[in-house]
């Protein structure tokens, strides 16, 4: 969100000279099942700003889908994780994800001008079915629980990869190559001179999409 | 926070036997003038679990300071900022400061063991006088106008660097250059065997102290 957020209604990038103006306004919602505040694995509890109800009849241009234990409670409408934590002894990925959000993004993709998710958000995405055939990516310390506890084997999963694109499906690693598909994102939807003011200012050393050492450190290339 | 958080009380790092044990147990408190969620300015609303007045007279070990326009709405307890975006044309980080959170930080300090902060909460940091006679660093993009608004001459400000550490103090650069300083701060507490472990869950890509192309960007070195 510290990129993505520049594009966003209201945001200093609109007023502030130093911005390139750009064709892209975001609006973000933060959809959980209440509105309840999200604990987080790490950092404080988060706010919701509205509920899957609230949206229901809307249809989304974007939607992004974070990962984490709390998979299984949210899915944010272009909301990066706040952390993508695993408990990565007791493989607690599986099983756990809500058919609510499940439902949502399946109902949403067929109208989607884009889908994205960070980390374990793609265990959800591929609950939905709509990674079938595709190329994708996840967490690496979650990879192979993710590969193989779906029933799916038409997902072509890519373990050495910061992030993959196939059509308009984006999907990152481990929560931190959240920020360097977001980087991309940003840089295919509005250029580099928009993209390069927000990474300068976040000062985000923004990796190439092969820059992945994750994939050899937890055995997968 | 993604990694810092694996440092605390209820983590999955301390019942996972891939995590090695360690002597710290953080125990993490958001705190603000009230308990209201605080908006931000890219991610969902965050809730703080304190208010100063709650907090008065209880000696912390460790406080992390964030930066952001809401430098002067918010100090946190070892929380790394959510977004640490400036408007840069307006030079809104000047003036902003709320007296609470200053008093605030020059209370704790000659009772904490460790003082850190992130982009431009370092203004804070340097506005509570803690900085006297120290190196110290900042966000890039407000670098100039925070060492020039100061009305004390006697910071040592580095302009290239990813974080700097004096003594007890650690200060970082913009908002993700905080995950570096988090990173070798965890290293430095607890060592390489559990930071490795945090590292390669959430997938950081870890900068050496060094590793700042920002300085160049903004002129600065």
């Amino acid at each position: 969100m510290e990129l993505l957020g520049w594009l966003g209604k209201g945001s200093a990038s609109q007023t502030n000279p130093i911005w390139p103006s750009v064709p892209y306004e975001f609006v973000f919602d933060y959809i959980a099942e209440s509105l309840e505040p999200i604990s987080t694995l790490a950092g404080p509890s988060v706010v919701p700003s509205k509920t899957f109800d609230q949206v229901h009849g809307t249809q989304y241009d974007i939607i992004l889908v974070p990962g984490g234990t709390y998979s299984h409670r949210k899915a944010d409408m272009v909301h990066q994780l706040i952390s993508c934590a695993l408990n990565t002894a007791a493989g607690r990925v599986a099983g756990e994800v809500s058919p609510t959000i499940v439902n949502f993004v399946k109902n949403q993709n067929p109208g989607l001008k884009y889908l994205l998710s960070v980390c374990t958000g793609a265990w959800i995405v591929a609950n939905a079915g709509v990674l079938e055939g595709k190329n994708a990516t996840t967490n690496k310390a979650a990879f192979m629980r993710i590969k193989v506890g779906l029933t799916t084997t038409n997902i072509n999963w890519i373990p050495k990869a910061r992030w993959v694109v196939d059509g308009n499906t984006w999907t990152s690693s481990g929560v931190s190559a959240g920020t360097d598909m977001a980087h991309a994102f940003m840089e295919f939807l509005v250029g580099d001179n928009f993209t390069k003011v927000a990474r300068n200012i976040v000062e985000w050393r923004a990796a190439e999409q092969g820059d992945d050492p994750f994939a050899h450190e937890w055995g997968l290339a």
